[in-house]
């Protein structure tokens, strides 16, 4: 692979191929076959219990690929908490960039998320208890990727196409542990907005939602102090929970332009809502103001006819994650110091252990991504190990506080963007993206080809 | 810590020690306490099972240590198959070196070995079917020396303090695999005849035996003969076995001084067994000749009566490796050429799943190790990657022909002794050493030196 991967000027070359896409994109919903790898239940052990198996899907597509027999590349994303197909559709970049590399793309979907349901693929059974649930680890997921990359190079007569893993959130997170924990079998990763770092001590609870404050403060303080001011009458009730949603998410997906991850939106969401807000119409009608707001996450659409605040639905198919945060996830981020936007609080470790007992009847280990994968002193810890891993976080995203925002060595980077939000680099570009965002993507796509470079040289020095 | 530790004089400065230590070590068996934590069952899963916990041992020193304010280091052996105090006893090295780094000195015994039983501490229950030993795994292993070191270091709040590993031959692996999976626990590894490269097809199935013929070869040619010619009437039976076993682990310890690992031994054993079999007063009597060479490693002290051939009994404790070796640790080591001291065989993957079926009633996974841990490839992968190991070979240990025997970058470098026999290095250092043997162990200090002086520039570059 030559030095053409360089390219200066990937971003247009991304936006005249995207472009010629969309149309195409628009009439199907994607370019993947669905396929299926039957998995071990547990890696770790070799009691019977863990010789059953499942059936894991994965997505996949060779449209773009280059061949095994040029060693072309795969580019995978590790599947997170939810259905893959939803995450195929928000990571469009890998799509984007794999005609330039001429790539295999594949989303592994995680073990009890989709269709990846081990126990027969029965959810009811899978989720019944913490018997069967308690395969539901990071670690296991870890391990079903490499277990299925390996035999999937192995089918393909692809040994020497190096691998290159992408993920976002949690995803991220699973991409850069998989780099760290597996380089024998993926050459770098792209971990997007992946908060490794919010485990026990290591970022303060009150970072979460200090961004968030911020996020709608830096629209305008009588943004801010209308929510503030919302907080003393509604606090702890269903509307308050409904609101809560809505200000997370709509600050972690404050994307520059519209947008459906997890529900459809405007571009600068945050934007729209504190215009809501502000809005000389409704006076001094809070209600009419936090609904005004609230619309701009529940209703961009203008298609919803009533708001349920207690509607539980799930379409992504995220529900085992209240698993994971009751055992492994021990993510503080629920402090809310008196500036907060919203209601003051403190992060407690005994009122989640305690909810998580009332509820699973299991007890987490709030130490344990900490040892098996690290975090506290990582700049120290990576200085002198690994290689090949990107971190991107956009500071509007309140999950950035938890990431790596500096530079931890010459091939183990920080890319950050202050106006970016929740891996707003893995979506699909667009004709209105920003030059930051094209930025990003451009460095993320010569970092990339620089592992790409260097790997076909040290397969082939002669090449 | 200072450019001192980078001791010319090392191995001057060892035998000094050494000598003086001598005589108290002869008067008390080591200077560890010995001490208990309490372990996890499963660390990969949240089933209620795996919060079951077991008493784990470690043999713990602070004789030597600089203390927690200074960030002393912690030398940590990586314990393997057998009761730990037999490879602390074997394993003087670390003892040797320890007031020169002023280290703390720690053996964690693994689990399902010695004292280390989950299942309530009682063997019987631990080794009684595959759904109590499906435990014993080299992943549960590594993470229970995480969640051990952490702690210990919390408790002596010495955080900061670097953690070196050490570890011989299954010892070594883990040692390395620590340093890689755990790079946030050990700032570096000392693996002595680890032979990661023993899996799959990296290494030949006749790599093993080719060593130990060669061994035998080398000293006289009618040596090699006679234990071939031994092979055609003999093969298979009780006696073959017997003799199997005193040649394989002749030639693994065949050490430059006199030892006592897993028998009593004169130095140079095999020069020593083919002195018997060259004996001219024995003449043309192969069964005295054999008798002879049996002799040095079954009867070197002098003090046995008779020998049962059958004898099967497990003074180290090393019972549970079959287990290990049905589930992960399927090591291709049994071909035998044409040419080999033993009888011509090849390696058979099916055999020896057939007999894990009969004997524990559970099916290997060949591929797991190299899965998890890597080792296709592994100059490329790690050319890149990672960083502070330290893989000792000796060639003459017929295990040596699965090590890294190159360097991969400028800071995970091979150390090969032409004349050295498994993890002689660890050994303590005697005054009948010779030369190369006190030059591997001033390269091993060094290197750990310069790992330590790099990590107390990092930890406060104005230092």
């Amino acid at each position: 692979m030559d030095q053409s991967l360089l390219a200066d000027n990937i971003d247009e070359y991304i936006l005249r191929y995207a472009g010629n896409e969309r149309t195409q994109r628009n009439q199907r919903s994607e370019p993947y076959r669905e396929k299926f790898f039957t998995q071990v239940l547990d890696h770790y052990t070799f009691r019977p219990q863990s010789y059953k198996t499942f059936q894991q899907r994965y997505l996949i597509s060779e449209k773009y690929w280059g061949g095994a027999e040029k060693n072309a590349p795969i580019f995978l994303y590790t599947g997170n908490e939810g259905d893959i197909d939803w995450f195929a559709q928000n990571t469009g970049f890998i799509v984007d960039i794999a005609p330039h590399f001429k790539a295999l793309l594949v989303f592994i979907e995680h073990r009890f998320y989709g269709k990846s349901m081990p126990f027969g693929g029965n959810k009811e059974v899978a989720y019944s208890n913490s018997s069967t649930l308690g395969y539901l680890t990071s670690t296991q997921a870890l391990a079903d990727y490499a277990t299925l990359i390996i035999d999937l190079k192995k089918n393909l007569s692809a040994a020497d196409s190096p691998v290159v893993v992408f993920g976002g959130s949690y995803g991220g997170m699973l991409a850069a542990w998989f780099r760290l924990k597996y380089p024998h079998v993926a050459i770098g990763a792209l971990a997007s907005s992946s908060p490794i770092l919010n485990f026990e001590s290591i970022t303060s609870p009150y970072s979460f939602n200090n961004i968030i404050t911020q996020d709608f403060r830096g629209e305008s303080e009588d943004c801010y102090r209308s929510f503030k001011i919302c907080n003393n009458y509604i606090s702890a009730s269903s509307l308050y929970n409904w609101l809560y949603t809505a200000w997370v998410y709509t600050a972690m997906t404050d994307y520059p332009t519209p947008s459906n991850f997890l529900s459809p939106m405007p571009a600068y969401p945050v934007k729209e809502m504190c215009k809501a807000i502000d809005d000389p119409k409704t006076g001094n009608n809070t209600f009419a103001k936090l609904y005004g707001a609230a619309s701009v996450y529940y209703n961009y659409s203008g298609t919803a006819t009533c708001f349920d605040l207690d509607d539980d639905s799930d379409p992504h198919g995220l529900g085992g994650w209240s698993w994971q945060a009751c055992t492994e996830m021990i993510m503080p981020t629920s402090g809310n110091n008196e500036d907060s936007i919203f209601a003051a609080s403190t992060w407690s470790y005994e009122d989640r252990a305690a909810s998580c007992e009332a509820y699973f009847g299991v007890e987490p280990r709030p130490s344990w991504i900490t040892t098996e994968f690290g975090g506290h002193d990582i700049k120290r810890v990576l200085k002198r190990f690994g290689s090949n891993i990107i971190f991107f976080n956009g500071l509007r995203d309140p999950w950035s506080g938890g990431g790596v925002l500096e530079n931890i060595s010459s091939s183990i980077v920080a890319i950050v963007a202050e106006q970016g939000a929740h891996h707003v680099d893995l979506r699909f570009a667009t004709s209105e993206d920003p030059k930051w965002l094209r930025d990003v993507r451009k460095r993320e796509v010569n970092i990339i080809a620089k592992w790409l470079s260097e790997y076909y040289d040290d397969l082939d020095p002669a090449h």
